[in-house]
């Protein structure tokens, strides 16, 4: 028998990985041994952990060897587009309606959700935003007027309030909430679904300078999914 | 008057800033022009400039100036722990049922989503996790025994499949989906809802060398929110 492969050599120590018998984290022999073990010189054995270091399988640390990758970190990013860049991501065409705006002071819910006193002076708004002409977004957007004066003179008649903070207003921190809303009767009238329908929802309250500046529900149409890779 | 501290500098700047008159990727004047307009040292500017840097506000870019820096990127990092690390964090005590197990070809449903072929072996697990005795996370999960041969003969029933996985089965990349679902009739049991009710659900898949490992549904009790900060 010859002796084996570089790639023979890797797809055996792929094989063994993938049976555990060095788990994730778990250490591997040295290139020596493994050498050794396979008949074969120690640059072949180093040529097929070199590959599966390339590919993300092993690590090689200084002091603690040559290691299986634990899992990746199991977290995961997702990016959150302008709604606009989002619809015509899919290919069609988006429109935006605004449905309601007003100057108010916080409902108390809302107060104590962007942490801010009762008194303060928010920009309401109810917007929604349509992929080919069919709801695709709910947006209920408070802004607070201490933080974004201009906010209250603005005209989110034609762009939503989302755009218009994007290029205005800087932030420096984001809270963000994903969950599941059954849609209120008003939420399921917009969205041209049944009320009780589950959706899918984004709250996001963003500080700039630890002072809060905007708070958001985002509910999306039935049926909606926030993917991502990693 | 006496001249400008480097303070008073710094909070004008981040006044102007806030309303708009930079925004968000606009470029600030030069220090020395600044300097010429507050009437003060080049130095003085420097350092109210230098602390903006360092709060995150500001970037200095070679060639292109100082500039408001835009938006953090409009993403998120959400970390998706071990659902028994999730539920011990909220300080309550975590426990585990397997509800079902078997061996068995894929649905065409699953088999279409693992991106497997219909004659693939795959354990099936159905499991809850509970929070102080409550439902908490139901587990809908498939493992393909070709990539993970050791699942069909791994005992679940006292340590759900997830811990097993992380232990034995590194994994390469992974798609994660965020989506709302109705709780059907058996759902609604497992989770202690009203069948129907809004339950917020991670979709999840793994490959390891571009094979599939494991497709997994988990769904959490009524109210569940996913959370993080950035």
């Amino acid at each position: 028998m010859p002796p084996a492969t570089f790639k023979a050599i890797k797809a055996d120590l792929l094989r063994r990985i993938q049976h555990g018998e060095w788990p994730p984290g778990g250490r591997l022999p040295d290139e020596v041994d493994l050498a050794g073990a396979y008949g074969v010189a120690r640059t072949t054995v180093g040529r097929a952990m070199r590959e599966l270091v390339a590919d993300g399988l092993i690590e090689r640390r200084r002091k603690a060897g040559t290691r299986v990758r634990a899992a990746p970190l199991r977290s995961a990013r997702f990016q959150i587009p302008l709604v606009r860049d989002e619809i015509t991501t899919l290919g069609a065409a988006y429109s935006y309606r605004l449905l309601a705006s007003d100057i108010a002071d916080p409902p108390a819910g809302v107060a104590a959700a962007l942490r801010i006193g009762p008194a303060a002076r928010l920009r309401h708004l109810l917007c929604l935003h349509f992929a080919d002409g069919a709801p695709y977004q709910l947006e209920d957007r408070w802004i607070n007027l201490a933080a974004a004066p201009d906010a209250a003179e603005a005209d989110f008649s034609a762009q939503g309030p989302n755009e218009w903070l994007v290029s205005k207003i800087p932030f420096t921190s984001a809270e963000i909430g994903f969950s599941a809303v059954a849609a209120s009767a008003a939420q399921s009238a917009h969205l041209a679904c049944e009320p009780g329908t589950a959706l899918f929802c984004i709250d996001r309250r963003t500080e700039w300078q630890r002072q809060p500046v905007t708070l958001v529900r985002l509910i999306y149409r039935e049926g909606h999914r926030l993917t991502t890779r990693y």
